[in-house]
Formats: C-alpha cells, sequence, structure tokens
C-alpha cells in the first residue's frame, strides 16, 4: 500500500545512513512478534494483514524523522503507525467484502465482516499500547491521527455522491484521511530526536500528494497496475480532484449513484479528455517541490537527502 | 445498555454519598461536549449514540470505585470508558445493518455500514485522547480492554455455530467481551483514588454475570422486553451458557447455520424445557455473591453499599 517500489527504498535506507537498516529490521521483527500473540484467538486475518508487507512507508517516516536516534521508542513508534494504518486497511475490508457479498448474503459472509471490524479494532488498540512507554505526546500524536482518519472516512460519505465538492474541501479530505497519519509518523520519529513538530509540512504535504495521486490512478488505471477496475472512487460516490478539475471544464459531469463500471470508466475516459489528469498530477508534483523547500534548514544533509528520496518515491510510482 | 433500571441508579446516587451526583452530572456534560464537537463532519451518529444514553453504568463503576475522589481524572475515566462502550455499540450496528441489509444491498446501506465503521473508530479514538492526562496507567487500563473487547468478538466468530462450545471457554469470552471494560472502569476509578487493582475480582464477577444474564434473556424473552425476538444468538452463531447447559441434558441439541427465526425460537423453548436457564440464572447469582464478597475488607461502608446495590442491578433487571 506504500508508493514506493523497491529500488527506492534500498537507495533511500542506503543515503539515511547505516543505522537505518537495522533499526527497519528491528520493526519488522516487532510486528512479527505482534502477528504472532494475538492472545487467545490468533486471527488470521490480523497476521496476515500485518505480514503481507506493503513497502512500510510510514514507519519509515518514523525512523528518518528520528535522525539518528535508533532506541526502542523509534521502534515503538515505527510500529504503532503501522499498525493504526493496518487497522485502516483491514476496516476497509469491511467494505471490500460487503461490495463482493452483493448478491450473497451469507452467515459466512456477516461472520467475515465481524471478524474485520473486530481485527481492525485489536490492531488499533495494539498500537496504543506498544506506544504506552514512548509517552504522552506520542501517544497524543497517534489518538489524534486515528480521529484525523476517522473524520476523514466520515467526511468522505457527508460527500459522497455530491458532484459540487469543493478543491478546498477535497484537500482537507486528503489531509485527514491520509496526510494526517505521515504527520503523526514524523511526529513520532521526531520526538525521539528532540525536534517536536518541525517536520509536520513536510509530511502533510507529501501525505496529500501521495493521496491525489492514489486518485489520479484510480482514473488513469491501467488495472493492472492498480489491481482494480478504473473508476471504482465514481462507483463508491468519492469525487476526486480529477473529477473536481474536469467539471470546471465540463460542467456537466455527473457522479450519481448506480453507475455501473462501464459507465464509470466512461466517465474517466471523459475527465481524462478535458486534461484533469495532467492538472492533478502538477499539483501533486508541486506539493513534493513545497514539502522539500519546507524542511528546516539545519537538517543534517543525509536525513535530509533520504526525507528528498521519500518525497520523490511518492511520485516515482506514477512515473 | 447498562443493566439498570432507574431506580436502582437513584438509590445507588443517594447511598453513595453527596459527591456521585455532581460527578455523574460532570460526566454527561463532557459527553455532550464531545458529541457535540466531532470536528469537520458532525456525524449524527456519534452523537445519537452518546446521548442515547443508556444508564451508565460504566461510568457509574469508575465514580464508585473512585471512592471520594472526585477531580477531572475521574470524570476523564468515566466519560473514556463510556465512550468505548459506545464504539463498541456502533460497531456491532454495523452488523446489525448488515442483517437489516439482506436482499436489501443498496448504496445507501453501504454507506451506513462505511458510516458506522467510522463512528466507533473515531469514538475510539476519542476515548484516547480524553484520558491521555490520567497518565499511562489510566490508557494502559482502556488499551487492554480495548484489546480483549475485540478479542471476544474474533473469539465469538472463531467459535460461531460450534455446538460443542465448553463452559470454560463460554466464560472466558465473556470476560473478554463484557467483563474486562467493567474492569478498566474500575481500575480508571481506583488509580484516581489511588487503590490499584482491588477492585478488579469484584468487577470481573459481575461483568460476567451481567453478560450470562444478556445471554439468558436471549433465549427466554419476552420480545418486548429485550427489543429483539428470542434466539437472536442463535441465529448470529453464538453460542451461550444456556444453550451449552441444555445440550448436557439434550445432546442432539444443534446450532446449525441457516436457521429461520421460528426454529431458533423451538430451540429456544427445547432450552428452557431442560432448567437450563434457571441453571445459567443461578450461576450469575453465585458470580454476584461472589463479587460482593470479593470487595476488600477496608472499603468506606458507603462505598461497600453503593458497590453491593451495582452488582444487584446486575440481577435486578431480571427479576
Amino acid at each position: 500500500m506504500s508508493g514506493t517500489s523497491d529500488g527506492p527504498i534500498t537507495e533511500i535506507v542506503h543515503v539515511a545512513g547505516a543505522h537505518v537498516g537495522p533499526l527497519l529490521a528491528r520493526v519488522e521483527q516487532r510486528l512479527l512478534e505482534i502477528a504472532s500473540d494475538n492472545g487467545p484467538v490468533l486471527s488470521e486475518h490480523a497476521t496476515g494483514t500485518i505480514t503481507a508487507g506493503g513497502k512500510r512507508l510510514r514507519p519509515l517516516l518514523v525512523v528518518l524523522a528520528a535522525g539518528g536516534a535508533d532506541g526502542d521508542g523509534v521502534i515503538r513508534g515505527a510500529v504503532a503507525v503501522e499498525l493504526v494504518h493496518a487497522a485502516t486497511l483491514v476496516h476497509d475490508d469491511v467494505l471490500d467484502a460487503a461490495a463482493l457479498r452483493r448478491g450473497r448474503p451469507t452467515v459466512v459472509a456477516s461472520g467475515g465482516r465481524e471478524l474485520a471490524v473486530a481485527t481492525g479494532d485489536l490492531l488499533f488498540s495494539r498500537a496504543f499500547t506498544e506506544l504506552l512507554p514512548s509517552g504522552p505526546d506520542a501517544v497524543r500524536a497517534l489518538s489524534e491521527a486515528g480521529s484525523a482518519l476517522a473524520e476523514g472516512e466520515l467526511m468522505q460519505r457527508a460527500d459522497a455522491f455530491d458532484a459540487a465538492v469543493s478543491v478546498d474541501r477535497y484537500l482537507r479530505r486528503c489531509e485527514l484521511k491520509t496526510a494526517c497519519l505521515f504527520v503523526a509518523a514524523c511526529r513520532l520519529g521526531s520526538i525521539e530526536a528532540g525536534d517536536g513538530k518541525a517536520l509536520d509540512p513536510f509530511a502533510r504535504d507529501i501525505g496529500t500528494a501521495f493521496q491525489i495521486l492514489d486518485d489520479v490512478l484510480d482514473v488513469s488505471g491501467p488495472a493492472e497496475q492498480t489491481g482494480k477496475h478504473r473508476g471504482t472512487d465514481l462507483l463508491d460516490g468519492t469525487v476526486t480532484l480529477p473529477f473536481i478539475l474536469a467539471r470546471e471544464s465540463d460542467p456537466a459531469l455527473g457522479a450519481p449513484p448506480g453507475m455501473t463500471p462501464a459507465e464509470a470508466e466512461a466517465v474517466c475516459d471523459r475527465i481524462a479528455a478535458t486534461g484533469a489528469l495532467d492538472t492533478a498530477r502538477a499539483r501533486a508534483l508541486d506539493l513534493v517541490v513545497q514539502a522539500k523547500d519546507s524542511l528546516p534548514p539545519g537538517l543534517p544533509p543525509a536525513q535530509r537527502r533520504a526525507l528528498d528520496l521519500v518525497a520523490d518515491s511518492v511520485v516515482a510510482r506514477y512515473a
């Protein structure tokens, strides 16, 4: 689910310093421990979600934001932020499972949904338990991110199928749904480095760029790259930046409920025809530039270079 | 959702001391504040769940366990435990909504489910934010309870439609699903009183009794009292103590998936015919007696009397 491919990650770890590789290995180790210690009921679902991986972009941010710090607090922060991310993925599964269930109202499917809700809750609780020794500032960073994630989801629901959503409102949703957890990741690292909130603007901007590019990809496809059909956001009623921009030059564009997948793909083509995808991509690239510019001047060169590369990696997957 | 009617609560507040009424009023005030401050998207769902009430049994436990303490920490603990309880109710709604949806796979219904997942997550996050100033012991008590609640749900799923579930395993599930949050409530109060975990056994026993009696009610009905049909647990595949006990004398009793509501009611009748409901009720009453006996000898008389009444109130709703 992260925005990196193996190449960039290897380079980032190389650039950031010799302590980063071992730190990430310890994070992985700890995630495995937690995945294999799921109390009286070992949920394959929880274990699978944690160990399935992804590129660990958020733990990487914690480690990089921590600068040279390499204590247990860094590990705890990286693990906690990944557990919260995993919890949101599992709760998203509740909805995916539901979609798959259409026309199949079976008890087994119902069990799957209950399982997903409970598993997400468990991962979320475990994240807080993990972070407790790091102190109230760390726990606050995580709980604020948790609230923001949920508020972002609620906002998305409130705006569903509303073709008139503004760019500002869309960007606020990106911040809540995605960027806030990037901010928490950087804060959890910065807390260990004693740096406070110096990386907040960086994290917010790359997180927002990440979400914009994700939304572009949902319109542009191809499906082989995203693992899903084009236009799934439209089918869900999620109005994103490409649609909002396209509607400026094609005001008749609508996002009504009840579209078929074929109709949604047709809307994707119509969005692409307006040039909105390029405009949205450019907006994301601007945010990445802005993110890099916002890095504090006093940052050690290796740390700055590594964070620059992370920002670039958010873009790279769409190159 | 609590196990008390207005009468017992009034008596408990009277017995516990003059500070308790105002404390509970402050808890209610704070819950209302949180309900009306739901960030950029005010969710009627969140507000409704918090303000709909219930009898606030868990906040009452926090306040009573705190003894004479009446500082902000008591309020925070009571509010946090009620928010977690509300989060679990909302996540249960995900499943209820699903049941109502059968044969109605509409986008609106899907929006409802997403809304419920996100709202529950939001309430859960808010609970932790609320509790932060109370320190790591308090946050730990809540995060452990959060994990236990989720593990209990997972255990219930794992055991679904398994007619051979043991009494021990059932009791462990009750502890995770229900009693652990009672324990957290008492701990959050005790932390403010400087008492540690002295009320753990009391809380665990009344929590377990509460769940057993809830499960008895699902079999015994009447529906007017519970607001749902008899046998909903059977339809969900949730094997409870009355069924387990009935099966000892009626080994052919099964809990297969796919029962109709009428078939589930017939199984309820068959359970009742074995006398298992009385045996289960007796077991709950024993736990209540045991809970009262476990109260520390040094407890101030007013606090003891109030806790005794809480224990009795768990039973009273089934009288």
